[in-house]
């Protein structure tokens, strides 16, 4: 009993929280559901009002609300009790569960008898390894990102800068928000979402995640950083670029150069078998190579301050890490790479590109230029 | 030390899993960061690289990265490692925890001497009453559902019926498709966006949360569910219509009348004090007295099978939960009412609309029409 149970697999969360969930079972929705999956078998706990809908997901999951488990009034509500209830049901005495997985649940479990462990490694290790559909809907996702780069791009080439340095295109001054939109637009267009879309100008860039607000000026550093998920069907893509309007400063030039040499040099690591570390240890390499070494001022890093990588697919961060956790590269594996270089008070650069890793090398999902100056 | 200790909250995951700590902090990121918060101060640990996006949220939150707590190498991806840090920094010996917190960090906590306890009560119950600008903040998007929902029903209205029951407009068949990305694309204008929109007709709406697909009928009722999000501020609204094109069946109608019927009566309960299970029960009544009961057959529930309502705001679920559940109503919630009754092979009827409740009854965010009939 105990070597099949300790096999059993327990997730509780919604499909958000837990993407696993729609990968495995086919099922998403708004609300907390319960997954369990044994060596044969596939289980879903969903309210009363999801039934019609959880079985109809064309896939082998056995699909329970809380009423056919035996919960009445209150308790329905209480997914700790769907999970109790199912495994008392299968005769379940031990699972495993994601870190993530919620502590009042666990708990619970425990007090009633079952042993519940926390999984060191991925419980979905299969994720990172990308089917044919997949991979042809991260590469939509991809397009996508790719349209509108070139888009916002165009605008910011075809801008003209006005006395004070700022960017103006059709007789209004371009904003980080104008870019944005018209991003968020382009995306809309072709099906695709998108939430924080990075459009961060001059000192702005140099905090990776700062979405970027204001006036866009003509010789600094803007990031683009556009990650769309289809409407659809759920996957992503992601893509940054960095240009400048116009002539940089010989300081941020010798940054851009040394992000896309590092980008080149990681890139040609990348194939089947590669540990991830050693492509991550490249791009840290190539910097210290060039003189840019990290620092830390006042809590603020300057440098290379986040990894190279990550795995691209229900989840914008999803396994496999490029940095430098342990873990080979497989064939099928869709990741970034995107080294970046930043300097608090004056701005950053960073290139990424979606690809999908292979028994040689690597492809991209959807070539882009890698131009600076415009 | 204990009494305090024990007033400590503990957080750790994405601004998406656990929104709070956006609400607490004015933080949010893609990845997961810890969250604390004691009798006097708040606490945010969080990646190197978000260090300066953290520090500018204008709160009074103290901000560590792993780095400032002594963590180095790949114990600075390790987020439980964040979490016991600062606990060791700030002498915290115990802490509480909502249910959905990761269980393998609450593990490592407590087999480090961290007594870690799982609050049964909502941990931040000041999310639920509103402030002047949370109310405008839903209302702005309530205001998008309302104009995508006016947009929807007039292709609806307007649309004219061939000669196999199928609605036409402007020479095409419409489906749930055309109007979901007709209300998208309204929805994007005013700067929401929004992923499965209900737009389910005929059978299809028999289940609560199918997003509907294929040709719309005259005679079937359809279900427009609408819940966009401010791509600005983050906050939701929710809004739900079921129309007829031409006349519906006379049991249908019936259907419509009873959940229009069970809204007013439910509304007619909402002021501050107020049992939310009163609420719901009035429904549930309503329906009772109509002779319209549930019945189950094969797992697939019929009638009234969801809860009354919801609170809404950074979440699009959140407290308080207007169903059996314990709880009274305060002046400043934001609740959705929206009764529904199912009938499997047939089809279904909701009606919902997001209030906010005051000391002597309700308003609507935006009010909207109830047509059934077009």
């Amino acid at each position: 009993m105990q070597k099949a149970a300790t096999k059993s697999v327990l997730l509780a969360g919604t499909t958000d929280t837990f993407p696993s969930i729609e990968y495995a079972s086919g099922f998403k929705a708004p609300d907390p559901v319960v997954y369990l999956q044994t060596c044969a078998n596939k289980y879903l706990v969903v309210p009363q009002m999801e039934f019609g809908r959880a079985s109809r997901t064309g896939r082998s999951v056995h699909v329970f609300t809380p009423e056919m488990l035996g919960l009445q009034g209150p308790a329905r509500g209480q997914i700790k009790k769907w999970a109790l209830r199912l495994l008392c049901h299968l005769e379940i005495k031990g699972v495993k569960v994601p870190v993530f997985f919620p502590h009042g649940v666990a708990r619970y479990l425990e007090q009633h008898g079952i042993s519940v462990s926390v999984a060191l490694k991925d419980l979905f290790p299969e994720r990172a390894v990308k089917s044919f559909d997949e991979l042809r809907n991260i590469r939509e996702s991809q397009q996508a990102a790719v349209i509108a780069m070139r888009a916002a791009v165009a605008i910011i080439t075809d801008s003209k800068t006005d006395s004070s340095g700022c960017l103006r295109f059709r007789g209004r001054t371009i904003t980080s928000e104008y870019i944005r939109e018209h991003i968020a637009k382009t995306l809309f267009d072709h099906n695709c979402m998108s939430r924080d879309i990075i459009v961060a100008g001059g000192p702005q860039a140099a905090d990776p995640h700062e979405t970027g607000s204001g006036s866009l000026r003509a010789g600094e550093p803007i990031v683009l950083d556009i990650f769309p998920r289809n409407m659809t069907h759920g996957y992503w893509g992601d893509l940054t670029r960095t240009i400048v309007k116009g002539r940089a400063s010989p300081f941020m030039r010798r940054v851009f150069h040394a992000v896309k040499a590092a980008q080149s040099v990681a890139l040609a690591h990348v194939r089947a078998g590669v540990n991830c570390s050693t492509v991550h240890q490249s791009v840290v390499n190539e910097f210290s190579r060039r003189g840019l070494l990290n620092s830390i001022s006042e809590g603020r890093g300057a440098g290379f301050i986040h990894s190279t990588g990550h795995g691209v697919g229900l989840s914008i961060h999803e396994a496999p890490s490029v940095s430098t956790a342990e873990g080979r590269l497989k064939s099928g594996n869709v990741i970034t790479i995107e080294p970046g270089l930043y300097y608090p008070g004056v701005g950053g650069v960073r290139i990424e590109d979606t690809i999908a890793v292979t028994s040689t090398g690597w492809r991209y999902l959807v070539p882009c230029e890698k131009k600076f100056e415009v």
